[in-house]
């Protein structure tokens, strides 16, 4: 089966589905192509927590309406450490920006009903897909679906299929530059049909971190930090339970409607980049790219404003004939990303603790803590990067 | 010889000096105790710029004439990194405080000059000091000077006398906690009888650290990072020149006014603190209980600021018969010792170049600088530290 098409989408989960979706605003043709099926797709459970580009982005495609209605906006995340030690990192007082939580879940639920709506074309369970002739000038996508061999011929190709994908795969080692850190220690997750608490809360304690996020009114998220090499078994509810309570002042910890959780799993931890964003007709975004640590919450945001530059890219190349944006790509889209990667990695650094931490780095963070508790300053700092750079 | 005293204080440096002043003026009796020749002492170069705090301090005890007169104010600290990539760090317009450069070794001519003219007693060249019961009620002091052996008897100690003094060594291990990191690189530093640039600069590069400072206007510090086993043999004054300007951008490189030398040395890079700060009737200051990198010129602002409590907490002992000061001298100074750390060790890891920095983390080094040149929350946060927190 051969199509053509203008751009290419490899991967189906927010990225590409957003991308296909804005493309279309634009009328720009194109397709997606997803290895996993819908149901798997919308599966998932990640990220929830919106920058307010995200939200502001989400709502001027038209993919606003749920999300305003179920979406809980909120204006700050609280840190604590210690029973009486915290301070909040107020999004809309620093920088005029409120965040929203928001789950991935629901997002991609929004964008498979709008490319549904839409008939845009998004063909999931397809295997063996290769990308082909990239750095010449027509590039075509071949893959495998339901035992028939299928060829997209295309313009560009737009890899959003995540860390593990094909497209970055694609590109040739010699020109690409990778920079990565792992961390030793991962995040055991639970999510639970209960409500959340009444903040975003990330707690600094001895024992490790822990984290209450929020999905909706009655679905909350919470994490643990834990070993590497932790046996989800090991982890019944109860145990989950007791020892997230143990992290939080005792007052939160009170205020924690526990409950059998609905899913439960352990994430490691790692920052990742790889330069450059592009290879001849080939850009990449999202995961695909780059991966953060969770701490903060930008993984999803950054795959949002990387669609961003590259719908605006694309748009200014088929409807205003200006190569500009698609030339700068790369370049626009990995300064954010590394302003990102290092929120992320700084967050990562405060709010865990380490198993090679001298005395010396945990009296430093301690002192970093108590700082941001005291100084404006140093909190309206943190507020304009917690709440996300502008595009 | 006996001697009886209020406050016995050791070292005869500007910690110590200036804490003898304070009480003179306080009218508290104190004798300050220096191993070294104050030839030797005056000869000793180190620190010279000076938060807003220190020179209001000074002037207010009445050493601000020869400063007011020679010393260089300066609104704020240039960094650089590349050729056209700066920021300015301006403590006027981000905290409202200018900064001052003024060298250690003028303040303590003033201060001895000061102590002179009041008649202090300062016991130079006096060798084998020791401190007797100082957990006891009546501590004292005994030292061997022009062969001769003394004794002071006394209510407190305050060791003024630097790392490797004997005040800290008189503190039990098993009560002192210690906190230390070494950097695996030196500075090389030279004084030049020439006109100092027009800002204090700091040069991120490749290459490693540069920085410019000024001592008056017709004196000049220059430093560059160096490895830790430098001979200093090797680096004739044409070399030091030639490195020092390959790391500053071109145009202000151009404006650098090189001549002989006067001084060359390499000084290794360490953070340090002793905790506590007070033992018994002993009490610490300065150097004798913190070290920091120089990066920010910290060392002496900290232990002026560990004066200012402490003569604070002795005349509130002697003339109001308040012990609550005295009580909490130790907590008082550590907070601001633990952000003066911080922000030293934060400006180490920012300007330096290590030998084990991988990758990624010379990718965030070089994002936070570029943050730093975009943000105005980010410079006011770090403008905020870097001209001292309040008392």
């Amino acid at each position: 089966m051969n199509n053509k098409t203008q751009v290419a989408i490899i991967g189906g989960g927010p990225a590409g589905l957003l991308l296909s979706h804005i493309l279309d605003l634009h009328g720009i043709r194109n397709i997606v192509v997803e290895r996993q099926s819908r149901e798997y797709v919308l599966q998932r459970i990640r990220a929830g927590v919106l920058e307010h580009g995200t939200v502001q982005l989400l709502r001027q495609v038209g993919l606003g309406e749920r999300m305003d209605r179920e979406g809980l906006v909120h204006d700050g995340t609280l840190v604590t450490w210690g029973e009486n030690a915290s301070f909040m990192i107020d999004t809309t007082k620093y920088a005029g920006r409120p965040m929203m939580a928001y789950g991935q879940t629901a997002i991609t639920e929004d964008l498979y009903a709008a490319r549904d709506r839409a008939g845009g074309v998004v063909l999931d369970e397809a295997s063996e897909v290769a990308l082909h002739d990239v750095t010449g000038g027509q590039p075509y996508v071949t893959y495998v679906r339901g035992g028939v061999a299928g060829r997209i011929d295309c313009d560009f190709i737009a890899a959003c299929d995540g860390f593990h994908g094909i497209g970055r795969q694609s590109i040739p080692a010699s020109v690409l530059r990778c920079y990565e850190q792992v961390y030793p220690f991962g995040w055991l997750g639970v999510m639970s049909r209960t409500p959340p608490m009444k903040d975003l809360i990330y707690a600094h304690h001895e024992r490790g971190m822990a984290l209450a996020s929020q999905r909706s009114p009655m679905l909350s998220r919470y994490y643990i930090q834990c070993d590497i090499d932790t046996d989800i078994n090991e982890w019944p509810d109860d145990r989950f339970w007791e020892e997230f309570k143990a992290r939080l002042p005792k007052a939160l910890a009170d205020t924690v409607v526990t409950g059998p959780t609905i899913e439960k799993s352990i994430a490691p931890l790692r920052s990742f980049v790889a330069e450059p964003m592009r290879h001849g007709r080939l850009f990449l975004a999202g995961d695909a790219a780059h991966i953060v640590p969770p701490t903060g919450a930008k993984g999803l945001n950054l795959a949002v404003s990387d669609v961003y530059y590259l719908s605006r890219a694309f748009d200014a190349h088929f409807n205003q004939k200006q190569d500009a944006l698609l030339e700068d790509y790369s370049q626009t889209a990995l300064r954010r990303v590394w302003s990102s990667e290092r929120l992320s990695w700084h967050l990562t650094q405060l709010l865990h603790t380490f198993p090679n931490d001298t005395d010396f780095a945990r009296k430093l963070r301690h002192n970093e803590l108590l700082h941001l508790s005291r100084s404006e300053k140093a909190l309206a700092a943190l507020a304009e990067q917690y709440a996300g750079l502008p595009y």
